[in-house]
Formats: C-alpha cells, sequence, structure tokens
C-alpha cells in the first residue's frame, strides 16, 4: 500500500437523531482530540464537502507546506455512496471505513466493517397532527383548580390571568367568587365557550376534569399538575390516560408537568411564576421551569422582552415541533430560543425547525453535554461522537444556532430579531479607544470573524476628515477626542461603501467628549440606513445609560462585554449568513422614536 | 530505527521573556492543532514533567488504550538538560529537537539542530531600583496645570481631588485661587512638603516642571500630558529627558501619557476620569487609559470597588513590576487585576510577579493574541509558540491566573480577593432547580472542574433530611420546594464534612418558597463556617437583588451567569491550588453585618 494520508468514516444509530456519520482524520491522536465532524442522514454531496473541509484537520487534505492536494472529490463521491446505502437499508446499523487511505490521484478503502441487523428497531412513530394556529390565540381561559389560598398554585395562575383582556373563568367546587370574578363549580358550569383551560388539581383529579373539558369543547389544556410520566410506574398510565381523553375529544394538551404559558402581546401569563415578563420579539421554550423563572426575573431589569414564553413539560402531546410552528407564525415573534434537555423523535425536529429557521432565527441551549450522561465510548469510530456533540452537530444541519449559556442564548436571539441573518463574514470595528481597536482584533479572530481591509477609496474618504493620526486600519480606532459628528461622519462613509462589509461593531466607551444619547442616535441611525448587520458595544456603566435606552428602543442589540458580541456573530456565521439578495431581515415597525429612516 | 512515538523539543528566544523552549507531539497534524507546552526558561525536572502533562496529546505517552507507557523519564531528563545549556550557554539563539522518538525503554533524538551566534544579543537592562512604599500614601498633592476652565484636564483633575483629605496645591500661572483653594505660581511657592506632583502641563513644559519638582523634593511626579515616546522622534528624546531629570532628583515617575492613580481608600483620585470608583479589595493597573475610564464607569451600578486604580502609561520610570510591589504590601489590596498590552522585561516581571502571587492572588488580561499581530510563522517548532502563548504560558508559570476578558478578570479577581486559592480541584453543587444541576455538570467538565462523589456518611445524613425524591448525587438538587432552611440543614452537613471538597457551587434560583435574602445569609455563614472555597451563583434578576446585596457586603462573590462561575474556578485550578495547610486566604474583617462566625 503506498503512502498517503489516512482519514475514516463511520456510521452509527443515535437514539435520538437516528443514522448519523462521522468523519475524521486517521490515527488515535485525532480520536483523543475529537477533531470529527458529524452529520445526521440524508445528505448531499454538499453537505459532506462541508464536512470533510470542518475538521481542523482540514488543510492536510487541501495541501500543507506546500504539498500537492489530496483527492478530496473521490473523497466525497465515497462517503456519499456509503452514506446513502447506510440511508436507505434498514439492516445497516453500524459501519466503520478504517483507514482510508487518500491520494493525490483516488482513494483506498483499507479496512471496512459493516455490521447488519435483520431485524431493524422500529422506527419512533409520533402524534404530529398539525395544529391549527388560532389555537394560541384564546378568547377565553378557565383556570380549574382556581384558589383562594395565596399558597397553592391555583391562586397564582388565577392572579397572573387578571390581565387576560378576553373572558376568564375561576373553576373551583365550593367559591363563588375568587378575585372579584364570578367563580364556577365545574367548566361544565361556565355560560360562554372556554377556549384554553389551564389545570391545576391533584394528578388524580385531571382525568375526570380532561372529560369536562372535552365535553365543553376546551381547545387547548395547559396541566400544570405534576406526577405523571416524570415519576414513572402509575404516572406513566395516568398521563396514557389522559392523552386518551384528550384524543377522544380533540383536545390538545401542553404539559402536564410544566410551569404553563406566557404571551405578554395577548396579556396572557397562564403560569404560576410569581412575576411577567415584558412583551417583546423572542419566543422562549423550555424544558425546564424553573429556568424560565430564572431567566423572566433575569428578563426584567435587563429590560428583555418575549412574544411568548412555553413550559414543554412532558411533552404528552404537544412538543417543540407544534410550538416552533407557531413561533413561526406568530407575528409578534421574530427569532425563537430553546433550551432542550432530550428530544425523542430527533428528525422530525430537524424537519420543521429547518423550515422555522428559514424564517426566523433559532438558536438552542442543549443541556447534558458532560460525559457522566455519556454511552460509555466503545472502541469503533462512531464512538467519537456522543449523543451531545450529535445535538449540536444536527442544530447546525438544520439551521439552529447553538449557544452553551442562557445568557449567549438571549444574546444570539435579540441580535437575530434586530438584525437578521448576516450577509456573510467580512466585519468592521470602530472605537475611538484603542485598547479596545486590540481586543476587537483578538476576539474577531478567536471567533472566526474576519476583520476585512479597508479600500482604497475609503481610506480616502476617511482621511479627508478623520484626525491624521488616527490608525488607518481595520479596526478603525478614531481616537479618544471623537464626538457624536466625527462617528456620524464615519458611519456616512460607511453606509455609502456597504459593498465591503457584511458587519459592523460599534465600540463606544465612557468619555466626557461624546453625548452616549447621541452616539446612541447615530447607531440607530446606521443601522437603520443599511441592510448589513450593525452590532452596538457601548461599554461601560451608568453613564452610558441614555445610550442603552435609546438602543433598546429600537431594538438595537447591545453588548457589554465585547467578546460577547464576537462570540455571538461568530456563533452565527458558523451556521449561516443569508443568501445574498434575499431579505435578510424582518422589517422593523416604527416604534422608534429615535433616527428611523 | 524501531517504531515509537515521535515528539519535539524547540527553543527559541521570545523578544518579551528570553528563552522559551516548547514541547509537542511530532507530525504536520499537532503543528495544525497548536497542541504544544511552552515555558519560560530557566525551569526544573518537575516543570518539565507538567509541561509533558499538559498536552492534549498526552494520553499516548502515558499509553492509550491498553498500550504500555512510553519512557517520560527518559524524555524528561533529555528536556532537563538540553534547556540547561539553551538557557546557560548565552551563544544558543534556537534549536530543535526533531523528531524525538520515545520507546516503552529509552529515547533517541534523531535529528537535532543548534543555532549559535558568537555575539549575543544584550539583554535589557532596566531601572528596577526599588521603590519606597511610603511613597504611594502621600500627605500633600500639587496639581501642576489646574485649570479653571471645565474643558481642560488640568480642571477634571484637581477636581477629582478635592475630596483628598491631605494638602491639596493648585498650581497656576495666573490665578489666585481655584475651587476655593489657594493657588501657587510654581510649585516651588508652595510653603509645605509636596508628595506628589500631578503634571498636566504642555509636553514641552513638563522638563522646566520637573526641575522645580526636583528642587521642591517631590516624590512621585504623575505625569498626565500625552506628547513622548509613544509619538516617536522628538518624544522619544522629551522623554528620555525628563527621564535624567527624575534620577537627578530622585523623583519617581508614573506615565508620562497616562491617566493618572485613583486610591479611593486614601480619598484619592489623582486622574481626569470623570468618575471616581468606591472602595474595595481589588487593585487593577492597566496599560490603557480608556480600558481604566471603561471599566470603572462599569464597577458603579455593580458595586465593584477598587484598593486602587492605576494607569501606567509609557512606564518611564515605574512600571507593573513597582505597582505590583506596592500591592503586594498594600493592607487595602487583596488581590490584583493587570491589563497589559506589552512587557519589556518579561524575566524581571515574572521574577516579582511570582513573589506577589504567592500572597495575594494577580489576574491578568493579555491583549494582542491575534495572529495579524504576530510575527509570520517560520518553519521551525519553535515558531508554533506565538507570542500571545509565551506570555500565557509565562503567567501561568509566574503564578498568574490569565483572563480572555476584562468581565472575566474581575470576576476571578473579586472571587479570589474574598476566598483565596482553592485547597483543590474537588468541587460539589448545590441546587434546588434540576434544570441548573444538569447546566453545573456541564460546565464543570468543560472547565475542568472535578465533580467529586459523595461518600456514604454525607449521604446518609442528607437522607435525614432531604425529600425522598431528590437526586442522590453531586450536583445536589435538593428539590424545587427547598426553602433557606433545607439550604442551611445541607450547608450544615458540609461544614461538618468539609474534608471530602474543595469549593462548593451555591445555585439559588428565584422561587416564592425561599426569600432570597435568607439563602445569601445562609451562604455567608457557610463561607464564613468553612475555609473552603464557596462560590455564590444565585441567579435572576430584580427578585433575588435582597440576596446579592447581603452577599456584596460580606464579600461573598456571586455569579449572575452560570457558566462564568465554573469558567472562573477552573481558570484558577489550571495555575494553582492552596499548598494544603497553609493559610490560603487573608482574614475576613467584620465589616459583613450578616453572618459572621
Amino acid at each position: 500500500m503506498p503512502e498517503g494520508l489516512e482519514v475514516l468514516v463511520g456510521g452509527k444509530v443515535d437514539p435520538s437523531f437516528g443514522k448519523v456519520i462521522t468523519f475524521g482524520l486517521g490515527g488515535k491522536l485525532v480520536e483523543l482530540l475529537e477533531d470529527v465532524a458529524i452529520r445526521v442522514l440524508p445528505v448531499t454531496e454538499d453537505d459532506i464537502r462541508a464536512m470533510i473541509r470542518e475538521i481542523k484537520g482540514y488543510r492536510l487534505i487541501r495541501g500543507y507546506r506546500g504539498e500537492p492536494p489530496k483527492d478530496e472529490e473521490a473523497l466525497v463521491q465515497v462517503i456519499a455512496k456509503m452514506a446513502s446505502q447506510f440511508a436507505e437499508d434498514p439492516r445497516i446499523q453500524e459501519f466503520d471505513l478504517n483507514p482510508i487511505v487518500v491520494y493525490e490521484k483516488g482513494i483506498s478503502v483499507v479496512d471496512a466493517r459493516i455490521i447488519v441487523n435483520d431485524t431493524p428497531a422500529p422506527g419512533t412513530a409520533r402524534l404530529n397532527i398539525e395544529v391549527p394556529p388560532e389555537i394560541f390565540y384564546p378568547n377565553s381561559i378557565a383556570v380549574i383548580g382556581a384558589s383562594a389560598s395565596p399558597h397553592k398554585v391555583g391562586y397564582s395562575i388565577l392572579r397572573n390571568l387578571l390581565s387576560f383582556p378576553g373572558n376568564l373563568y375561576p373553576v373551583n367546587p365550593v367559591r363563588t367568587e375568587l378575585f372579584g370574578r364570578k367563580t364556577y363549580p365545574s367548566v361544565k358550569d361556565i355560560p360562554g365557550p372556554v377556549d384554553w383551560a389551564v389545570i391545576a388539581v391533584p394528578a388524580r383529579l385531571v382525568p375526570e376534569v380532561m372529560k369536562e373539558c372535552g365535553e365543553k369543547g376546551v381547545r387547548l389544556a395547559i396541566i400544570v399538575t405534576a406526577g405523571f410520566r416524570e415519576i414513572g410506574g402509575d404516572g406513566v398510565a395516568l398521563e396514557e390516560k389522559i392523552v386518551e381523553i384528550a384524543r377522544r375529544h380533540g383536545i390538545r394538551i401542553t404539559g402536564p408537568n410544566c410551569l404553563g404559558i406566557m404571551m405578554p402581546h395577548q396579556g396572557i401569563n397562564a403560569t404560576f411564576d410569581p412575576v411577567s415578563p415584558r412583551a417583546g420579539d423572542v419566543a422562549f421554550v423550555s424544558q425546564s421551569g424553573a429556568i424560565i423563572t430564572t431567566v423572566v426575573d433575569w428578563s426584567l431589569p435587563e429590560e428583555f422582552g418575549f412574544s411568548s414564553v412555553i413550559s414543554v413539560g412532558n411533552q404528552a402531546d404537544l412538543g417543540f415541533e407544534h410550538y416552533l410552528r407557531f413561533a413561526e407564525q406568530d407575528p409578534a415573534t421574530r427569532s425563537v430560543a430553546l433550551y432542550i434537555e432530550e428530544i425523542q423523535d430527533g428528525r422530525g425536529f430537524m424537519e420543521i425547525v429547518r423550515q422555522v429557521a428559514d424564517r426566523k432565527p433559532v438558536v438552542a441551549v442543549k443541556s447534558g453535554s458532560s460525559r457522566k450522561g455519556r454511552v460509555a465510548a466503545s472502541s469503533h469510530t462512531g464512538s467519537l461522537a456522543g449523543s451531545y456533540d450529535v445535538y449540536i452537530a444536527a442544530f447546525r444541519q438544520a439551521g439552529v444556532i447553538p449557544a452553551r449559556t442562557l445568557r449567549d442564548a438571549f444574546n444570539l436571539a435579540e441580535l437575530l430579531a434586530s438584525e437578521g441573518y448576516p450577509q456573510g463574514n467580512r466585519a468592521i470595528a470602530i472605537t475611538s479607544a484603542g485598547g479596545f481597536a486590540v481586543l476587537a482584533s483578538d476576539y474577531a479572530e478567536a471567533h472566526g470573524v474576519d476583520m476585512v481591509d479597508l479600500p482604497e477609496d475609503v481610506f480616502r474618504e476617511l482621511n479627508a476628515f478623520l484626525p491624521p493620526y488616527w490608525n488607518h486600519a481595520n479596526p478603525m480606532d478614531i481616537i479618544g477626542d471623537a464626538d457624536a459628528t466625527r462617528f456620524a461622519a464615519l458611519f456616512d462613509v460607511l453606509i455609502r461603501h456597504q459593498d465591503f462589509w457584511d458587519i459592523a461593531f460599534v465600540i463606544a466607551v465612557p468619555t466626557t467628549l461624546a453625548d452616549p444619547a447621541h452616539i446612541a442616535n447615530e447607531i440607530v441611525r446606521f443601522s437603520r440606513n443599511t441592510d448589513k448587520m450593525v452590532v452596538g458595544c457601548m461599554l461601560g456603566g451608568d453613564s452610558i445609560r441614555s445610550g442603552l435606552r435609546i438602543l433598546r428602543s429600537c431594538r438595537i442589540p447591545n453588548f457589554s462585554e465585547l467578546e460577547d458580541a464576537f462570540k455571538a456573530v461568530g456563533n452565527i456565521l458558523r451556521v449561516r449568513t443569508a443568501p445574498s439578495g434575499e431579505q435578510h431581515r424582518l422589517p422593523h415597525d416604527d416604534r422608534c422614536p429615535g433616527g428611523g429612516r
């Protein structure tokens, strides 16, 4: 066998996403360093090309240090052939082409192992009937288990719903009135139609309540009660029973074992969370109620708003896919943030989220990356791909932007809600502080954001009004004595020359010479007069607050820690850019008091 | 040549730190992935052992997948011998042992290249006379160039110094009074002694002013004026001139071209920054004035305090080393944060910072990591070590904890000021929210923090009072209905059993059942009654504010984003732990109103 570059390709069945393939260079070191690329099947040849280029060691294939490039196309063909065979043949459970030797011309599969099983595991068949969007815009809500006792969940839910402008019906077997609202012994006693029933009665009573809801014609039951599938045993049976009742009566279920649903634009807080969020652009769908409570509490002083906040609970009926569909068509939603612990039907999820993400950006935090939670590594290639890594690969494949922390997720969701996907990778940065110009370069490189060179004609225009000792480079350091007018003049040049850049980071620091409100107004004007991505980085504390308020009211995102801005943009660029020429962001409405067009 | 594991060792001269060695596995892939370890010489054999173990590929040396281990000790001996020869022989400029083949028994250096130069570059001789600590505690300050015009720097400096309790003397050739203070035409006209002179006159006038200061017996001149070395040409000569005058008269210089010095505990703000920071525990020494202004502005709403804030400017005389010495002995300082753009005398810096860091933790942000700022890579081993990587390696070697962002740096400085170095790597986490328990596991693993198993007797004690469905694992999920009493009882068990853990993360989220002030008081009591590290992670916004205030007043650090807590601790653990048995943190004073011992 002549010498060449060793690579390997493996395939396995992931419990959430089904058949996946992995690609990496050969050798134990690669295994240690986990430099592998993963794709959920099926894949196109272009997917395979991207996969090969994704690994850090790709330069060895392309030709490193003057070596001639290897036969990448032959590799693509072999992987494509094997991948489609694996995808189509239900008997193949696992395969391993290891090593494949890649030459300047041609490749050679030295060893291949294919594990075949004649009784393939049944696919996860899941209820996935379309949900009519109207179901999420109720005219009337009943709270079943409404209570007069402040320590009860049914008290908090009713109190939170007092601001609902539609019809609100407390249901309680003994009370005739709660919070001044007429109260009914059963949902069936309510005179008008009931769209939503929020159910907070003990678990054993839920089946009976669900039957009554069915007779009443309730469309969505939000079951906050716990004690179902999550406790195992009897709980599983109880959950199956309520799903069966729901199906019989055509009721859809959120939960059980959930916090509920908040829709600030509709005045709905159908949860027992002690606080209600502001109305905003981001739909947040979470598999943890405590994380919702924490995020909503955090969002208030941050003045971060939501279009909806949904706690999925056990997902006995409605799941991530349905809420994603709702967010896709909901006019109040401009971007979506997900907190995911586990997805059962990974393929169904990918199919839907891909369509949603084409219209509205989707960001996801996936928990459970630690080794403790993964299956013990086996000795074959596929084992390099722990389940968490498959999730992240699947997210990217479906156009979803992964985030490691909740802060990162909401930073991303806000940026994308405002600015849409960037049209490319070419970035510029503007600052009046030399130290931050250096840090901006550092963070750009660390996160894969490309600081472009400034074109000659832009230099000429800038030199006409910038002080002679400006740094003549990108990031543009326009010197500590810059006032809002100098920023404005620079923005004007960049608006006129928006062909050479895709993303602009505007870094403003506290100074006595530039009023932060003026700078913020100029940033707004800049953002509104280009269809490129403008990222606010006003750094500091109290003295920039007036500027932050203006950015916030015009929905221009701001990053108070510079690296977060580059990290967010880098995360997006790694997944997608807007197809050129396409409308890359939703139009802004006219809520902005400052510098509209 | 029989088959074995290929490694390589290189040596080169770094412009800041002098002779350094690099170690890595052989092969182009390692080069691409930059999996190398770096040390500044001289090194001990233990340093070399640590260096070998630091690379990700080390498992191939230790014996991967059942292979017998390689002869690590022989490798240590060869590296040690080469390193000491390189360190001691001034003629050796560079070397490359590549490859070295390591066997089960013995090693073989296959190829060696040593570049010798008979005229070694002269070492950077730097003025490094000890500074008497008293110099930083002035009784009298003159502001030379004090002004009545609000747009002048000399106006801002004088205004900022009005709160200085010692003698303040404005110096202005035409005014007789400024801000109600008697004003002198020259520093020589001031009746009493003058310890500090803050100089804000035009650059060309500075030499004359310095002479007058010398005659007056000024001890420290803080020259904020710009227009010296940083502009090149005449500026360089001017700077040399003022240094010569200073030396002749025994004046020390801060700056020139700096923002000045703030010492909140002494009521000193000798800068033109529009705001003054709170008094606190952290000394911040920065090579960028704009970064100081931004950080101080940020610190006010965050209620973050400083013992001193020093802008080093051009470091014509005093530099990082002198300010570090001051911070070391200053009783108000509990930890030090540095923002570094460039260090001239890397070795001098390391020698001093190592001693300081043994007494008080030092954290550093180094800017300039981007490739654009690095010398073009050459084809030898040493080129893998870009200058930024040498800085980071040197920091760790000297016990300094590197941070990538300013936020990370201040998080670290605050944590270390309060809790000192952790005694080891064994961590526990406590939360009432399952979602955050999962994320805590994820972040712990990602940042090299070891979540220990709970001992049998601890389980027994916990089971006695925790609800039966607690998760029986670490992170300990003590269930959403936990109140402060349940947290307190758990802390009591952990105080009694503090032999099995070194670091505790306490994760509290907003809930109606637990008053955050009570939880915070219990965290304080926990921290005060153990000598282990306790890390507050109270997450949320407005509703946990009462708790945050208590933690802050007792100087217990809190992380509002969970990953930041694990990242900070992981950063510390990568550099150092407290030697066991040693007093690992400075004693807390009694300012804490809450739960002292």
